[in-house]
């Protein structure tokens, strides 16, 4: 649509990341930056169309597993904030508030929602009776808002983003801790085996648990200038919660029990950003199949393939979409403005080509162009389909590799962090008693503590790699955005 | 969920229609009208399922017409809001403002969007330079606020709706129209053949117009109670909005001209309404086919006939949405609760029926059960499906029989009012001249001036029914939600 849209990027990923990710979102046209609300975006069609499709995956997956849908007030009052005091605590700097109707102004006021535990809860109270009620389990699609002090970023850190929440309740503990681990499965099957993005699950130590949870955990994506993003977030919230909202259920043995909520927050805006990140190149954008907002194009070289085009056309659009670049511009000039879009497949429709009976595919799976057999053209293009994300996963899951780094002390912690690695280390708690040797850390470094990981294979045997006293842990650390 | 589910309706539509509409909101639980911001819902899972289903039919159509999806932030500022003169003045009254961002208060205060109007026109400022650009056609899924000063009433009138904007810029009044014709065939397309609804389009007088438009359109669903409900309306705005915005073009002569900019908007959630209203009945729901939440239920009488229950739910799923009911409840408290819920298909799986190798189908478009001979009951719900929602129409499309009424007077007026028809009668005018007469009507029985019909076959031959003066337009007047 603007003029530079069909210029390609200057910027290099591996040089100037944050210069490259900027271009990437303005150039092809992602999201215009230039609302006049700073930390607010206009999300364009290119964007749209995609973050559209992960919304499909993802409620599919949380249907599938017996969450269902509601939509909530994007209007919280004061009040309900106010009924969980560290959950207030926690959210009240970010909060923005609607205090007038037309002239008139509230006697409350309202907030719009950072996060909606204070509106869902509420109604949990009026819903839930018996045990036969759990698992309630719900999700909403919808937009929140926070009034960051960070340095906002688009798509990544945006005072408003269009996320998905899923809130439960259950019995037990052990059933709270069980929706946990399904919800990483689920961030699992989404984020990893859809969008191709690797991560890596840590519980939060204490000092770095969402407001009000009695446990945290959160899926880590690895940026490839070493810094981390944190992803969904899943937590079985203390019983402040349940008490504060009269979340009750009349159990089995006919006690009255406090039912164990637990939280799920995949940022689908948010996820956008590291789709961006981790599959694109200097070239553009890279989308996996799954999401691509076009998955195929088709560009006739010559005015006499527009037939032939439109017949390639007809049949792939029963298994992909599909678009013909009809636009008045050089073949050359639409292979680059498609490649830095990001669309999986470009077939490029020669007369020569043609001639011999063959046909030219561009796979940005694997950037490379192969020469197929016309009567075998759509059976290829199927099959690429359905390896063109692992493709993508393979690639992805090279991040990692050689990035965790194990230290000892304060000075090779500094020297992984420098490397842009994500450091392994002892370390004496991840309760409160730790919180001064994360401070270190944080101080001498600019890294955090980004917690245990469950499955931790290792036993955290010797001292705490900063205070030297015995270690319970065994913690990773990285730079965050 | 809730102890009152399984109860049914004990209001009566014709009767008592405002209390039957409240128990059919509570008792099916498409929303929870308990959450303590006034004017606000909580949408449940049943009106969710089916209000997803509807903006996928209408944003299906909309991109097969060119519409290209955004996501325009929520919070517009009031400078914006400000530049068109008469949008401020109709808008202003009904703004919920954000005014601060946690402790900060804003030098300038944000309005929570109640249209869009004034956030997507400055982007088309910057976006527009050619007629090459235009059309430029796009559309937002989003929920606007309106803080209203008439009585809220849920889906028809609340303080947060789900809709869809579409906004075009055109180069000439001309294709503007063209725009406006196209969003009525809109409209045709998803609200009736898709949903079901009657209606009539009603150009709207002067006086009654949407804030900053030249012209407005609007189509008018009818209630059962002889009330209309305005749903769709689209607009061709005045050039003061492209002229506030800067929305300009370089035309093909060289020349830079205003844009002609039409919107149109479709409000999801109070369409909904018209989907209860329309279709409902003493029972309950009934849901055209393509947008019901579950299409087809199984309800097998007896635990052996489970796993032919399964079976059958196993061919089905390949061409619509279907569930088993395994409750321990009766039979005829199942049959009850699905008929209220509106699922179009209810299979009752009886021993003695399978004996004779027939099986029992509810249909809800007819209310009535056939037994069918069990090999044939796939093909027989397949051929259910795709008249079912003809069927609702047929039912439907009766409720405007004998509606509409020739009048010549203000006596005769009130008298069809009365009756809870839709006046039609020649009047003076529905520019500022008639704006008196209007008010006479208004006045003496309640109705309002609709507008005139695009299509009008006959001349208004004769007087105003009310001043007496040459009428120049027939005009219909109907009371309104």
């Amino acid at each position: 649509m603007t003029k530079k849209s069909s210029e390609g990027l200057t910027a290099k990923k591996e040089e100037n990341f944050s210069e490259w990710f900027t271009q990437v979102i303005q150039k092809t046209e992602l999201a215009d930056l230039r609302y006049n609300v700073k930390g607010f975006l206009v999300f364009q069609p290119w964007s749209v169309l995609t973050m559209e499709k992960m919304y499909k995956h993802m409620e599919e997956v949380l249907q599938r597993k017996n969450h269902e849908p509601y939509f909530f007030p994007t209007l919280i009052p004061e009040e309900n904030l106010k009924k969980e005091s560290s959950h207030i605590k926690g959210f009240t700097p970010e909060v923005f508030w609607v205090t007038h109707g037309g002239t008139k102004k509230f006697k409350e006021k309202l907030a719009l929602r950072p996060t909606s535990e204070t509106a869902f809860y509420q109604m949990f109270g009026l819903w839930i009776r018996s045990y036969k009620d759990l698992p309630f389990k719900t999700y909403q699609r919808a937009n929140v808002f926070r009034y960051e002090t960070k340095a906002t970023r688009p798509f990544l850190r945006s005072r408003e983003f269009h996320w998905i929440e899923a809130h439960c309740v259950h019995a037990t503990k052990e059933e709270a801790f069980k929706q946990v681990l399904e919800d990483m499965k689920t961030t699992e099957e989404v984020l990893n085996k859809t969008f191709g993005l690797p991560f890596i699950f840590f519980e939060r130590p204490v000092w770095d648990k969402f407001p009000g949870a009695l446990r945290t955990f959160a899926a880590d994506v690895l940026n490839p200038d070493g810094k981390v993003i944190q992803q969904p977030s899943t937590h079985i919230l203390s019983q402040q919660f349940s008490k504060a909202f009269d979340v009750k259920f009349k159990d089995k043995d006919g006690k009255e029990k406090l039912g164990w909520i637990t939280c799920y927050g995949p940022a689908i805006s948010r996820i956008f950003a590291s789709v961006i990140i981790v599959h694109g190149d200097d070239k553009g954008l890279k989308f996996p199949w799954e999401i691509a907002p076009l998955q195929v194009i088709i560009i006739p070289i010559d005015k006499k393939l527009n037939k032939k085009a439109e017949s390639l056309k007809e049949q792939i659009q029963k298994f992909a979409s599909v678009k013909i670049d009809y636009r008045d511009k050089r073949p050359g000039e639409k292979f680059n403005y498609w490649e830095m879009k990001g669309v999986p497949i470009r077939i490029d429709l020669g007369l020569k080509d043609l001639e011999k009976k063959q046909i030219t595919i561009f796979r940005r799976d694997l950037d490379k162009k192969i020469v197929v057999p016309e009567q075998n053209v759509i059976e290829k293009i199927e099959k690429i389909s359905k390896e063109f994300t692992k493709n993508l996963i393979k690639k992805a899951d090279k991040i990692f590799e050689g990035r965790i780094k194990d230290v000892k002390n304060l000075k090779e912690i500094k020297k992984a962090i420098e490397q842009g690695k994500i450091a392994r280390c002892c370390f004496c708690s991840v309760e409160k008693d730790g919180v001064k040797c994360a401070e270190v850390i944080e101080k001498e470094t600019g890294a955090e503590v980004r917690g245990t990981k469950l499955d931790e294979k290792k036993k955290p045997l010797g001292k705490c790699a900063i205070c030297g006293k015995k270690a319970k842990e065994i913690i990773y650390i990285a730079k965050a955005y």
